[in-house]
């Protein structure tokens, strides 16, 4: 039979540009590295940004027993309107009420923060456009706007000033095609917790270049002794904000994926376009799951403080006891967190001249001692390491102990570096950080 | 302070291509419409496809139960991978064993069939090339592809022959830029069930011309006595296919929004791109709520086949009690579905003229006898209407009354016929269906 093949005369699929552009740099990174455990000893991963991991931290019972009671209603099966059920979203405005005046209207519920950055990054910025993102930052924005054809553009942190944004550098990045700059406050990987003062100077720039901002905000509260947290939206005039948040990481219920975008506005520069624009874009995958919908009144209304107080008090003890511990080890530098629950440590690589770059550091590290912790490139980030203080206290300890041995044990000697290398200088403190985010030896 | 302002000179925002270009057809043409009940009448809407609605059908006890587990579970809180956790994908294997051989890599946990037909169309098809699409059919294609610069292209479907597909008319679409046919079996909304031949016939389409196929098969299983469901995968030698399922429809929790897609391709014609681009794209949210991920395997095997059965024996029931009240009642045509859980009807608009188009119509009969049916117009079919056959067998009678009661309201007696046009022809029941899916008078 002889039809006519309209289509391909012959098998021919590729994936999409999307699907090709669109990568996990952590995966990526960490499905290239040679990760053998040390048999003898028992694996820690440090790697990991999911507080539920080790079973040690647990949402309280007033939210398990929210779901329990979601799980009997009827009213919790069915579809909900894609941006969320209207009692949802304005528990979710009461709740966030330090972010300034917040009404449902400007609650649309999300897929986790993940979807909210998604839906955030999707209806502000065209294929062709820029968005500038923190480095070292949480690199979902990279996987999500580069699929779509929008450019990442990084601005830099300071390690010495506890991970301030370089302000000159963030205003030399905005060009005519930035669609927004992404604010990660508290920070991941940092653990930074910027004040009132930062703030104003990051909205300054935004608003005299006229560029939105995406507040990430997922680590809001999660604020050591002496810090405090402040809402950006509470200190905007005129920069519209899309303030991203969830229950995944101050209500230790991750894998749930309850997330939200407020929309902060106050001079209505947004229009009806975007938040009509995010009403549409929702319809693309109905609305985060309904029986947390049905529960989120009562988990955020009667989770008790004191639960939030000790999550934090125990994220901070972790912070204290991993710094004490890894400032002391050689050619390691771990930079204090304020909140959040990570730290950065840098390796000073110059120091171990037998590894390449940090990522042969990790490797090492898991082959002899079983700890492995995040290698700064899964952040664009050279020469850092990033570990993760939600283990259990011994566990954590342990690790540190064992990161001292492995970097006592691989440290060079003064000796042996002048041996390899007649012009170095062994390196201070006070190194410097590169326009590529490498240390360079002052 | 004159500092150089290197973004926009004023604020400027818009929203993106995509947010523009993002649409709810039905939700748009729904809120435009003029729908005031009649306030001595009690509103019945057979407008929404949500089995859950009236609260006549729920899920099974030990779908719940699994739930409530899965609740106290530690491991249901965290992260899962994102393309979901492997127990979860295992179970799903299981469960779609009668696609053909399936194994868990074969499967990619979604939130919701609708975020499985998002990832399917965002992998498999890149802007500037089509998909085609029944028409009538389930609109959030339309919502999906258009936002990305795909194009919608319709094929015909043949309400004379019990929905079947016009095999012509789906070759003639097919050209160089066609990314995938999308067969919708059992189908929102007409409610057909395909026969094997009908398929195979299909499938020597798609092979010939080398298009691959997205098969959405949410309604699987949900068909009436003396018919039986093919998994179109079955019956591929070719094709590669990626069928989209999910919870929502045969378990009654369409809010839980789970999903899944399951990846046939008998002749690695995928390769590998496009399984990687799948798993690439579900880290853009990081797949669905893991309560429900942990559940699934105690879902999918301890639901017991009588609750299946009674669903479906109901939805039929129900299908043949509005088929016996509709088909009497003058003006329209209803046509008996095979299975899903919706029906569609003719309006014979000719017989009607006060009303301008099948909206008029369903405005009036809300105003009139508060009865909402979904206008033909939100599957870009107009002159029909769908109803929904899972609301309680009273309601379903009572609205079907009413619609009869407003039917012989407004039909125009054959003297009122002429005077209003000379011309016209009382229209047999053998009218034409039209290329653009008006009906013309034969
Ligand atoms: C800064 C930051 N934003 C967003 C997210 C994503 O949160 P979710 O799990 O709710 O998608 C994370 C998760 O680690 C994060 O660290
Ligand atoms: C044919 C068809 N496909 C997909 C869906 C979407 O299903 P879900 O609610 O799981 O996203 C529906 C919902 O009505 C449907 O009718």
């Amino acid at each position: 039979m002889s039809r006519r093949s309209r289509g391909s005369n012959k098998w021919e699929v590729r994936a999409s540009t999307l699907a090709r552009n669109t990568h996990n740099l952590i995966r990526n990174i960490v499905e290239n590295l040679q990760v053998e455990p040390n048999p003898s000893k028992q694996l820690i991963a440090l790697s990991v940004g999911d507080p539920t991991t080790f079973g040690n931290l647990n949402p309280p019972e007033q939210v398990l027993q929210a779901v329990h009671e979601s799980v009997e209603w009827h009213i919790s099966r069915g579809y909900a309107p894609a941006k969320g059920h209207a009692e949802a979203r304005q528990a979710v405005a009461e709740y966030s009420a330090h972010q300034g005046n917040v009404t449902a209207d400007d609650v649309i519920l999300c897929s986790g923060c993940s979807h909210a950055i998604e839906l955030a990054i999707s209806v502000i910025a065209d294929s062709g456009q820029n968005v500038l993102v923190p480095r070292p930052g949480f690199m979902i924005y990279k996987t999500i706007a580069e699929g779509l054809g929008i450019e990442i553009k990084y601005y830099r942190l300071l390690p010495d000033e506890q991970w301030k944004v370089d302000l000159e550098d963030l205003e030399n990045q905005i060009d005519d095609h930035t669609a927004a700059i992404v604010v990660i406050n508290p920070s991941n990987p940092c653990g930074s917790v910027y004040s009132k003062d930062h703030l104003l100077e990051i909205l300054d720039i935004a608003s005299r270049n006229h560029v939105p901002i995406i507040a990430d905000e997922i680590y809001e509260h999660f604020v050591f002794s002496n810090y405090e947290f402040t809402a950006l939206s509470t200190l905007s005039q005129d920069v519209p904000i899309l303030t991203c948040s969830g229950l995944t990481k101050r209500f230790l219920v991750p894998g749930w994926r309850m997330g939200w975008i407020v929309i902060h506005d106050r001079q209505n520069i947004f229009q009806k376009e975007v938040r009509e624009g995010l009403a549409q874009l929702a319809n693309r995958i109905l609305g985060p799951n309904t029986l947390i919908q049905r529960a989120l009144p009562s988990i955020l209304k009667y989770t008790p403080q004191s639960f939030f107080d000790e999550v934090v008090l125990f994220i901070e003890n972790q912070a204290k006891l991993a710094y004490e511990e890894l400032r002391r080890a050689p050619g390691l530098r771990p930079v204090m967190p304020q909140g959040a629950m990570y730290m950065m440590i840098e390796v000073k690589m110059s120091m171990f001249p037998e590894f390449k770059n940090e990522l042969q550091f990790v490797e090492r590290l898991v082959s002899e001692q079983s700890v492995f912790c995040l290698p700064g490139q899964c952040f664009e980030y050279p020469n850092f390491m990033r570990i993760v203080l939600t283990v259990p206290e011994d566990i954590l300890k342990e690790a540190c102990l064992r990161i001292a041995t492995f970097c006592k044990e691989h440290i060079v000697s003064r000796e042996k570096l002048k041996e390899i290398d007649t012009n170095f200088v062994l390196p201070s403190e006070t190194q410097v950080i590169c326009d590529n985010g490498l240390t360079r030896v002052a």
